[in-house]
């Protein structure tokens, strides 16, 4: 953070249902580093009306939202941009004296990726969820011109609905499909969570594939981003991901573009 | 500031028209010096029912108000301390699990600086002033054990209904009469005002008095202060009225009480 915080200082915050130390402390240390007169803190509530009305009433100049409410927000804030809009999930407010306008990042960064990891356009691909993130992950793919694409969910409505506004297949086992490209955007392998440890995808299937691709970030060494270094396919981490859509708030909420090492460095230190 | 701010750092803040820096740096430099994990953010706010909803949603700690918003939040919070209940005007916000508690602490650095001072309690005094800072100081002083008292204020009404809530005299201007204790409760010589570098009562009147007390507090050494200690008075400044009262803030926040060392580090450091 700003070491000498004064009447001036700026507040950023993060509002989810279990507040993590990544984006707190990426965001201080590039403060720190950069000199910028702003603070973040990590909030959680049970009243996200109340919320999003402080951020109004206090002048709060941005917001990270995660789980549960990046849906609920929409509702809540005065403008969507075209990364949010399409998916109708956001991940970020910024608030303009008192006009709050929601991005969601998580696309953002997802686009970022899939082109700097150069993954061809006729990869076919499974994707495995049905959420707030799938959907992100989802509708980058088919904007990034990704048309072979089935989503893998148990939840038939919520997979249904989200295959068919993208114009991909839905099933809910992957059955003998052996796509080119994995990507996970449930919670398995998610420490913590009911399913740590586990595989997002069986042995067979990530064998028989090109890419892997994990939104977990905690660890953001998954057993399937594991098992697939250990098979030399292409990793994308959800280590990436949270870097990135983190790194895209940051200029959102400052207008400054950190450069690649200080972006590194900022990485490196939030994991620590 | 707690140099390592993470996910359990608790938010303290002030509200109020104008920000200053007092607040924030006297309580983070305490927040560093004890080892706190709190951040203590200044806002303003143009929506008094969303900001104070915001501290309940976001779990804030603690609020500072100041003016112009220590009656209006009354009706905003859930249970008032004896200390704010009399003078029905409030300074500090305590949030314990989304139950608002308010109090004075101005009310409660009044009473503490004129036992320090050892003033005596058959004292005449002359108070100027009739917002909500001077039913703070009349109300100590009458909880004091002060009797003969006299409200000096242009305001009639606002004058008035002080001074009879509390069984003082009141007058539109002091007139003759040379009171032992001179207290000023309004903006005269406060820097930045429209009577800033004037005094608050006449030379010959100071002249006459045994005490003089300034409730401003920038700068602490106005003209009123200035001319009590060149005439020997003994003088209570503002200064001290303000270090008191966050003083008191910090405890209720915190539940830590800083020894005198601390406390006058803090002091210096905030004024710097």
């Amino acid at each position: 953070m700003q070491m000498n915080p004064n009447k001036d200082t700026q507040l950023c915050m993060s509002l989810s249902g279990r507040p993590g130390n990544f984006g707190l402390r990426f965001h201080n240390h590039l403060y720190e580093q950069l000199g910028l007169n702003f603070y973040y803190k990590a909030f959680s509530s049970k009243d996200l009306p109340g919320a999003v009305g402080g951020i109004r009433a206090l002048g709060i100049r941005g917001c990270g939202v995660s789980m549960p409410f990046k849906e609920a927000c929409i509702a809540l804030v005065d403008e969507l941009d075209a990364s949010a809009a399409a998916i109708q999930s956001i991940n970020t407010i910024v608030n303009t004296n008192g006009h709050l306008k929601a991005y969601n990042t998580d696309y953002i960064a997802i686009a970022q990726l899939l082109e700097t990891h150069a993954v061809p356009q006729e990869t076919t691909f499974a994707l495995r969820g049905s959420g707030g993130m799938a959907k992100a992950v989802a509708s980058a793919l088919r904007d990034g011109g990704y048309k072979n694409g089935l989503i893998v969910a148990r939840n038939e409505r919520a997979g249904r609905a989200l295959a068919d506004s993208l114009g991909y297949r839905w099933q809910a086992e992957l059955g003998e499909e052996r796509p080119q490209m994995l990507i996970n955007v449930t919670p398995v392998g998610m420490d913590g969570g009911p399913e740590a440890g586990q595989l997002a995808f069986e042995p067979e299937v990530i064998q028989a594939a090109d890419t892997v691709f994990d939104v977990v970030a905690i660890p953001s060494e998954t057993p399937l981003i594991v098992r697939g270094r250990a098979e030399g396919k292409k990793v994308i981490t959800g280590l990436e991901v949270i870097a990135i859509q983190a790194l895209e708030q940051f200029v959102l909420y400052t207008g400054v573009r950190p450069n690649e090492e200080q972006f590194a460095a900022a990485v490196a230190f939030a994991r620590s």
